[in-house]
C-alpha cells in the first residue's frame, strides 16, 4: 500500500530524523509501496502537492544527510484543520488526494496543533467508512506535550541551549566590573528548555543563577531583588529566562513588551521579555548588562545535536509506521521511560486526542519554593536527553546539509 | 627570567590557546623561570594583580581543556593606557609590577588597542634603558588587524557564523509564505566575519542572497530593491548584514538605531542594524521577516570552532615567546599567507606601531560593484581558515571547560 508522510510546525534538528525512520521502514516493509512527502504539512494533502520521496532520497547517504539536516525537509505549515461541518470541502479534497495516489496510510510529524489534525482527520476517515490510517508522530523543541515522556527535538535544543549557555558564562565573567546577563530561551508557555539549564550544575557550573519560567508568576519587583542578592555573591550574574513567562504586566507596570499579536491557533507571538529584563536591571540597578534571544539557533542547531534525540526521533518514525501497518489509526506515539540510569525508554501509542491542543507544563515540584530556581530532581530527568554526539558529516570546513531538489526551493 | 602574559578586549575561541603556547614554550625554555598570569590585561599589572600559571595549569589535560574553553581565562580589560606625560604614575606602577616579580618579559593578546598598549609600554620601558620586553600576539574575531593575513580567533567566530547562517537558510525555508530573514554579524567597522558567510557558496548553498558591509555606503531605498529582487527569485530570502554597515542616517530618514555611545577607546557602541532593517522590510514590504542576532555566541562557540584556528593561535603564542627570549620588544607577531591551496602560513614580527589603533577593511574589490555581494575570490581566503574540527572533551553531554579558581571568580 501507498503512505505519505508530512511535517508541521516549527522546525527541530529531528522531525528529518523521523522522517528518515518511517521512510526506511516504508523501504523494509513488504506491505508498502510508493512513499510520497506531502509538500508544507497537510497543505500538500490539500493541494494535492506530493512528491516521490524514493526518487528524492536514493542513497544511503542521503538518508545520513537528512539525519543530521535541520529544519523540515518537506516544508511545514501552521493551518489549523478546520470543523468538518465548517469546511467539508477541505476533506474532501484531501480524500480525494489520498485516493488519486491510493494512499492508505497518512503519518503526521509535529506538535500539540498537528495532533489536532491527526484526530480530526482521522474521525472523519472512520465516519466515512475508510480503512485510511492515520498515525501523528510527536515533535517539538518545547517538550509541551502530553502523555509522552519527551518530545522528539527537544533533546537536541536543550544540548545547543545547554552547551550555549556555558559558553556565554564564560564570556560573561571577563571583564573586572559587575555585570548581568540575560538568555532568553524558547519554550512557547512552558519553561523545558529553560530550565534544562539547571544541568550546568552536573558540570560543576554555579550559573545560570536565576532561572525563570512560565509556571510561577513573575514579579519585577522580586526580580531586581533576586538579581541584587546573586550580585551580591557573583561578580558576572547569569539569568535563563523563558520566552513565555508568565508576566503580570499590570502589576509590573508594562504593556508592550510583546507584540500581542496571535496566530492562528490563538498563540500570542512571544519576544522581547529578555530585553524587557535588560531595561529594568538598567533602570533598576544601573549596572552592565546584556540580554541575548538564542533564537532560531536553538531549534536548528543541528550541529550540536543529541545522539539520543535524533536516534529516538528515527525510532519513534519506525514505529509510527508499523503501528499503521497494524491496523492502528487516530494515535500518536509517545515515549514512556522505563529508566533514567541505564536510561532506557520504550515506544508506546495513546490516542491522539490525548495531546491535541494540550500542554504539558514544567512540573512546580521541581522550581524553588523562590520561583527563581529549577531544583536538583530536574537534572537526572534532562540528563539522558541530551547525550551523545552525531558524527557530523563536513565538507569544506561546513557540516553537510541535505539539498532538497530545485522545485521545492 | 620570569614572564608575564595577559588576555584583553574581546572575548574569542582562540585567545586561551594563544596563552597555553606561550605557558608551553615557557615550560620549555631554559631561559624561563615563574610564568605569571596578569588579572584583566594590563590592570593587573598596574595593580600588582598576578597569579602564578603553573599553580592554575597542572596538568596535560588542564592545557587541553583550556585548549576548547572559550573566553580569557585571565580575565580582560578594555582600559586605555594613557600617554606617558598625562599619568607617569601609571607606568611606575606597572614598572613597579615588573620589578617585584623580576619579570623581564610582558606578552599582551589582543586586538587593535591592546598593540597600542604595546607600544606605550615598550617605548616607556626603552626610554628608562631597562632590558624588558613587550610582544603583542593579535587576537580578534573582527579579523581588522593590518600586517597580519588573518587574526587569532576570526577563524573560530567564521566557522560558527557559517554553519549557523547554513543552519538558518534551512529554518527560514520551511513555510510556504514568502519571507525576509535578516542575520546581523559582529565586525565593527569591518565587514570580515560577515563577508565570511559567503563561502557557504563552496558548499551549494544560494544564500544568503545579500551581503552587507561597512567598507560600502547602505542605502536603504537600495536595500529595499535589492530585497524585492530577490524576492522574485526566491521564497525565503536571506541577508547578512554586518553591524557596523555604513548607514547614512540622515539620507535614510532614521536616527536612533543605534545607541551612539561610545567606549574609552571612542568605538560607538554598535547594536540594533538587524531590528532597523526587520522594521522597514515589514514597513516597505510588509511581508515575514525576522532579525537574528548572533551576539556573543559568534566570539564564544568553542564547541564549534576552526582547529586551524586554534592550532595557529597557540602557534603564534609560541613564536611570541621566542621572540621575546631572543630579545625582540615592541613587536606584534603576526601570519604571512605563504599559499591558499595547501593553505600555509609562516609567523613574523612587525611594529607593534604599525597595527596600534589601526583597521583593516574588507578588500573592496571583493564586494560585487552593487555593493549586496561578495565576490568569490573571497571564498579563497576565507575557506582555509575554518577547517577541522576540535576533538571536544565532553562530560555528561556537554563540553567540558576548564574552570577558573575560585579566587578568580
Amino acid at each position: 500500500m501507498n503512505i505519505a508522510i508530512a511535517q508541521s510546525g516549527g522546525p527541530t534538528c529531528a522531525i528529518n530524523a523521523s522522517l528518515i525512520g518511517a521512510f526506511k521502514q516504508g523501504l523494509l516493509s513488504e506491505r508498502t509501496d510508493a512513499i510520497f512527502g506531502s509538500i508544507n504539512g497537510i497543505e500538500g494533502m490539500i493541494g494535492d502537492e506530493l512528491i516521490n520521496l524514493k526518487s528524492i532520497i536514493r542513497t544511503n547517504e542521503d538518508m545520513e544527510l537528512l539525519r543530521q539536516t535541520p529544519s523540515t525537509m518537506l516544508g511545514s505549515c501552521r493551518y489549523k484543520l478546520p470543523v468538518f461541518k465548517d469546511a467539508p470541502e477541505v476533506y474532501e479534497k484531501i480524500l480525494h488526494t489520498l485516493e488519486v495516489h491510493q494512499i492508505k496510510i497518512f503519518l503526521y510529524i509535529g506538535g500539540n496543533d498537528s495532533m489536532d489534525t491527526v484526530v480530526k482527520l482521522s474521525d472523519y476517515l472512520e465516519s466515512i467508512g475508510s480503512d485510511i490510517r492515520v498515525i501523528g508522530v510527536p515533535k517539538t523543541i518545547d517538550n509541551d506535550l502530553p502523555i509522552t515522556d519527551h518530545t522528539p527535538g527537544f533533546g537536541s535544543a536543550a544540548k545547543y541551549v545547554v552547551a550555549t549557555a556555558q559558553e556565554i558564562i564564560r564570556d560573561s565573567s571577563v571583564y573586572s566590573i559587575p555585570s548581568v546577563t540575560i538568555i532568553e530561551i524558547m519554550g512557547r508557555h512552558s519553561g523545558w528548555l529553560a530550565a534544562s539549564t539547571c544541568i550546568l550544575r552536573a558540570n560543576g557550573e554555579e550559573a545560570p543563577h536565576l532561572i525563570y519560567l512560565p509556571e510561577t508568576t513573575f514579579s519585577a519587583d522580586r526580580f531586581i531583588e533576586d538579581v541584587r542578592r546573586e550580585m551580591a555573591k557573583h561578580k558576572a550574574v547569569v539569568v535563563a529566562v523563558s520566552e513565555g513567562v508568565a508576566l503580570n504586566t499590570e502589576e509590573n507596570g508594562i504593556e508592550d513588551f510583546q507584540s500581542g499579536k496571535e496566530d492562528v491557533f490563538g498563540h500570542k507571538y512571544l519576544s522581547g521579555v529578555g530585553k524587557y529584563l535588560e531595561r529594568l536591571v538598567s533602570e533598576k540597578i544601573g549596572c552592565k548588562v546584556r540580554s541575548i534571544e538564542l533564537n532560531v539557533m536553538q531549534r536548528c542547531s543541528s550541529h550540536i545535536c543529541s545522539k539520543t534525540d535524533i536516534d529516538e526521533a528515527e525510532s519513534i518514525g519506525r514505529e509510527a509506521l508499523r503501528a499503521a501497518l497494524d491496523g492502528h489509526t487516530g494515535k500518536m506515539m509517545y515515549f514512556r521511560r522505563v529508566s533514567d540510569v541505564p536510561y532506557a525508554v520504550t515506544i508506546e501509542m495513546t490516542d491522539a486526542v490525548n495531546v491535541a491542543n494540550l500542554e504539558k507544563k514544567f512540573p512546580v515540584e521541581w522550581i524553588s519554593p523562590e520561583h527563581d530556581q529549577v531544583t536538583d530532581a530536574a537534572i537526572s530527568y534532562f540528563l539522558p536527553l541530551i547525550q551523545g554526539e552525531v558524527d557530523i558529516m563536513m565538507r569544506n570546513g561546513m557540516p553537510v546539509h541535505f539539498q532538497r531538489p530545485l522545485q521545492m526551493r
